[in-house]
Parts: C-alpha cells; structure tokens; sequence
C-alpha cells in the first residue's frame, strides 16, 4: 500500500505497527566486537575516551558497521495539544503551540539554531495541534484538534494513539528514505509535562508528585495543582500500566504516541535515536515497554530538570550525556548531544591505531 | 621587539609577563547585562536553556559583545616531557611524547577527529619535549629537553618557567593575529599528571593522596608508588603556595607553564578560553593565582575521571560542561566543550525573539 502522505517526492511504503516491533532485532555482536577491539587500538590508553568508547560500540552494534558513521542527521519534532491545559497546568497558553511551530518552520526556535550548529535537518509534523497550520515545510499529519482533557476523561481513544504512532513511522520511514544515520527526537506541547508525568507515573508506580516539575516555569502551588489534576487523571481513567498503549492513549497525547512510533521505526531501521528530555523519554518509556529491545537502539541525550526524568532514564537504565540544566523541549538536549554522538563516531572511525601512528603501546617494550 | 619565532608570516609583537597580566580586567558588565535581557526576550521559557544561558552572557562580558560570536575557533597543544617518569609514575614510557606530537600533526590523535568535528583548528606545540622533533606544521619552542626529575630537585628553574609562559603568550598572540574567537587548551607529556597533582597538592594544600589518581591506566599500587614519589617532590622542593610561580617551576612542567602563557593571553585579549582536564586545570589554577580576574576568562570544558581535577573545579568555581568519563587530555574534553560553547553563542545569536516570532510570551494575555 503507497503512503499518501508521502513527503517529497520520497514514496514510501507504509509499514504497520505489529511490522515494525517485530523488525527490532537484538543489536550485531559481532560489529560491536569488532569496534571494542578497534577502540583498544586506537593511540590512546584503553578507556581514555570514557562514553566515547561505548558509544562507539554501541553505533556499532546497531548499524551493524563496525566503522558507523552519523552524518546524515535529522531532529523530528512532533508537535500536539492538551486539552488538559485548561486546568491551568502552564505557565503558557495552548496558543503558543501553533505559535512555536511556526517559529520551528522559520528557523527562529532554539532547536533550529542548535540543530545547524550539529548540522541536522529540523523535520517539523503537526500530529495534533489545536489550530489549522499551513506552511510549505510542515508534515501535516494531523490525528486530532489536540488530545482531549484527561482530567476529565481519555486523552485519546486507542484507535487515536496508534494512528499517532503509525505517523510517527511513516515520518521515520520518509526521512530513512532520504538518508538517515541519526535521529533525535523534539516535542512541542504545551501542557505535555502533564502528560508526561501521568505516563511516567502510571507506567512506573512511582507517586505523580515525584514525577511532575515546573514545566515551563509554574511555581509551587502551581506544581501542586498540577499534581492534583495528574491524580484526578490517573483516578478517572485508570490506566493499565501492563498496556503501555492503554496508558499512551489514556493520559498521553499525540506528540508523545508520535515520538513512539519514531523511536520504534528507527529501531526496526537500525538507525540510532537520541532521546531528548522528559516528554521524548515518556515516549522512549513507551516505546521500551512496546518492545524492550527497542531500548538498545536509544541514546539519553540529556538530563532534563524535570525530576520525572530522572525516573525515566533509571527505568531505561540510560546514561545521558549532557546535563546542562535545560527544560526546553523541542528536542534540544537531544541535537547537543548528537554533536557528541557525531564526536564519538568520528574518533572511533578517523583516530590511527598505534601501529599505523608508530605509537609505542603500554605494553610494548619501553624506552 | 619583533618576535623571531613569529609563524606563518604573521610578525607579531612580543608582550612581557607582567604586561599581559596587567592587561586582563574584568568581564564587561553593559554587554553582560545587554545579553542577560536579549536571553529573557528569546522564543523559549526564561532560563529553560540552563547553562547554554549562563555560558552566552559570560561570552559577551568576555568579549564585551552582547551577541557574541565564536566562530574562528583553536585547540592549542603543549608537549613536554617530565624527568619524573624514570620514576615509573606513568603507564607509558616517555618516548610516547613525541610519538604523540608526530601523531597530532598527522591527524591520527583523538584531538584531531574531536578537532574537526567543532571545526577548531589544531596548533601543536613543542614547548618541551625530550626528543628533537621537526615537522612542518610543529611550533618548536623548545624551553628545554624535558623539565627535570621534580623527585631529586626543582622540575624548571624560575627562569625556564617564565619562559614557557612566554612561548604560551606568544603562541596565543600568533593565533590571536590569525583571528581567534574561542580557544581550548590541550597537553602532551608522559607524567604530567604527577606534576598537575603536585601543583594542586601545593596550591591548594590538598594531600597528595587525594590528588592523585591512575593516569593512563596504572593500577593501585602503582598510584600508592606515585603519590610516594609526589610526597618526596614536595618535601624535597619546598614550593611556596604563596608564590604559584615557585610551585610551578618546582613541581610542574613545561607544557603546564606554556597552558598557563595561553590562558592569561587569551583572557589579556578577551578571548574565551575552555580549559581541559586536570593538566590543563593545573594550568588555569596557576594562571588564577597569577591574576585572580583570568578566571573569569575560563570555561571549564569537562568533568576529568582523574581526582584531582575535581578540587581544582572548586577552587576555581568552574561547572564543567561535559562528563564523559574522559581521562584522556590532548584538549579532547574542552574541544567537545567547544561544540556546546558555540551552540549556545549560536542560539544566543540566531533565535528569534517573542515579538519578532509573534510568540506569545507568559505574560501576555493568554487564551
């Protein structure tokens, strides 16, 4: 079946759901073997170069190439409403979420500047903003007006949540297409930290107020409604954390369902994925509990200041590499770090071993 | 009084010591206050970019620019060699020293492939090795072959010192001539992590012991051996902790001086300088000690595994962008730092603000 939406130029064939779980292999042992001994080779003592070696080996693993190479990168942002955010969750109206992706399409948001600096392509999808969007550069792939107030009742439906996921894969797909070594993934949502600390805590069991932070700047009291309006959530729609899609439809939305589908998509491709923050992580939790072996694929790409995040990369049981006290969003976190993972790849790849360089070993005879 | 050594065709004059020193005042508060505000105007939640913030303001006060570029970007690397490694400190013998150096301007060292990736370019140093080297991209200043065995008597004379911090300022003049927006400091010198944990053993008044860490890779007794030999230098030395040249000439080494020439010439011209690791914090401990405004010039690229490098962190009051885990040197962990440093000029620069964008910001009137 041809994809309509195909973006382009670029047709791509629609791969279902149940299709791409049951494409996530286990990662190459035998390149990551090979790029383990590369790296104990390479002019500098063993272990000098810290996560830079693992995640060597780790490329390595899941492209499959004991020699990988990054270059062709790109940030997906999905973006989507809440209707939870007429509880008064956030410090910004729901506006703002058309607002920011026009922004995205402009070139004038953080993500672009951060995403040139590393030199990746932004991809910006409308999967459920609460606004008619037009512009020339943005995937529209609109499920629904923004998911529904959960404190009063679903989010989504499951059949909304899956159709969230499926473009999530057919943009992954697309942007395989085209040529695709590293993807990072972006949100734009306001009121999404709500969502997110209700999957992170229904999935988890870990208390909604140890998961839910300031988001984009609310204060005390207002983190404390917060964490009532995610309690009352949770009490209404009584997910089942044994169905991650159940809790995804319930108490998540479209932007997150979307980063799901992408991050399965870039598994089942072999394509490494550089989570960003909190929200990409409540989609990575997804994801991990759809598939667990789609974990070995991800890469935390930061410590966000939201405390639920700090769960979340302890659930994946991922090391981010980069904590510079961000709380943005947009897939920020996740383009500085794709700079370390190109870094990590480069040296691995380019870096001469001790016997190309005439370089005398530890273990060589001395001077 | 024309330089002979100058490089590339680049004639530049010679700055003494004390007039670099006198050189460096304070960060520009106007330009810091101007990028403050731009920072609150910027098409994201206010401080939602945490240190990439933080790091865009230091950078106008430094060059007192409020939209700050750090386009023409150096790695500038010191080789030396250390008598104490026929005390068997190191892992390595010292004929790695110049093997490295010859590595580096062949391209096949870390420093290089991390180098590339920040678009920085790689200047190599020979302010000190025990070896004669010639190459055609090797700046050779020789001070001496090797500063000698700190475990029997003083590693430099006074005199040898100062001389290394001159070669450091006029390397960093040169670059400066050639244009340099951002520089990063990288070492080269088997043993030089016994001379970093003496000078911050003696600066600080820290024990030996809890300075010293395995280097390239020795293993417990080995570091027990080398704090020992430390324990010897300082007690047969004698440095002043008053007088942070005499520790430096006593304890230290050469390409630890020229680090310290660069960073004072670098804060002389308002240049932002990201310092490295322990070697290279070694340095900036000095250069601060020196002239206590240079520290405001300095951006601490990484978090070192060597233990030592944690109190001159505190010392010095610097938040290290990255923790990788490296252990390396070369200036690797300040060149990925350098990525971060000009993210965070770059989205200082380029993002779009509330109004330009037609974003709504918190304060204005929501839906």
């Amino acid at each position: 079946m041809e994809n309509n939406n195909s973006n382009g130029g670029y047709v791509v064939m629609t791969r279902s759901f149940e299709a791409v779980v049951a494409a996530i292999t286990s990662l190459d042992g035998d390149a990551q073997e090979q790029a383990r001994q590369r790296q104990q080779e390479l002019t500098k003592p063993a272990g000098s170069l810290g996560m830079l070696e693992t995640l060597a080996v780790q490329l390595a693993g899941i492209t499959g190439n004991p020699l990988p190479s990054v270059e062709r990168r790109a940030v997906i942002v999905m973006a989507g409403d809440h209707g939870v955010a007429a509880e008064g969750v956030s410090a910004f109206p729901s506006a703002v979420t058309p607002q920011m992706v026009l922004n995205f399409l402009g070139g004038g948001a953080a993500i672009n500047a951060l995403a040139r600096q590393v030199e990746a392509r932004v991809v910006v999808v409308d999967v459920g903003v609460a606004a008619e969007l037009q512009h020339p550069d943005l995937i529209s792939r609109k499920v629904a007006l923004g998911a529904a107030n959960m404190a009063q009742g679903p989010a989504l439906t499951r059949d909304q949540a899956l159709a969230a996921i499926q473009v999530g894969i057919d943009v992954l797909d697309e942007q395989f297409a085209q040529g695709l070594d590293l993807v990072a993934t972006g949100d734009m949502g306001i009121g999404n930290t709500t969502a997110a600390s209700a999957i992170t805590a229904a999935l988890t069991g870990t208390p909604v107020s140890a998961v839910t932070g300031y988001g984009t700047g609310i204060d005390e009291a207002q983190r404390e409604h917060k964490v009532a309006v995610i309690e009352r959530a949770l009490a209404i729609n009584a997910p089942d954390a044994a169905d991650p899609l159940d809790v995804l439809a319930k108490v998540g939305g479209l932007e997150i369902a979307g980063l799901t589908g992408v991050i399965l998509g870039a598994a089942s491709h072999r394509v490494p994925v550089v989570i960003d923050g909190f929200i990409s992580g409540a989609a990575a939790l997804v994801a991990a509990r759809l598939c667990p072996q789609a974990r070995y694929y991800m890469i935390a790409g930061h410590r966000s200041v939201e405390r639920g995040h700090q769960i979340i990369l302890q659930e994946l049981g991922l090391t981010p590499l980069i904590d510079l006290q961000l709380r943005l969003g947009e897939g920020t976190g996740a383009a500085l770090a794709m700079g370390i993972v190109a870094a990590a790849a480069r040296a691995h790849r380019e870096m001469a071993t001790f016997a190309e360089a005439a370089v005398s070993n530890r273990d060589d005879a001395g001077e």
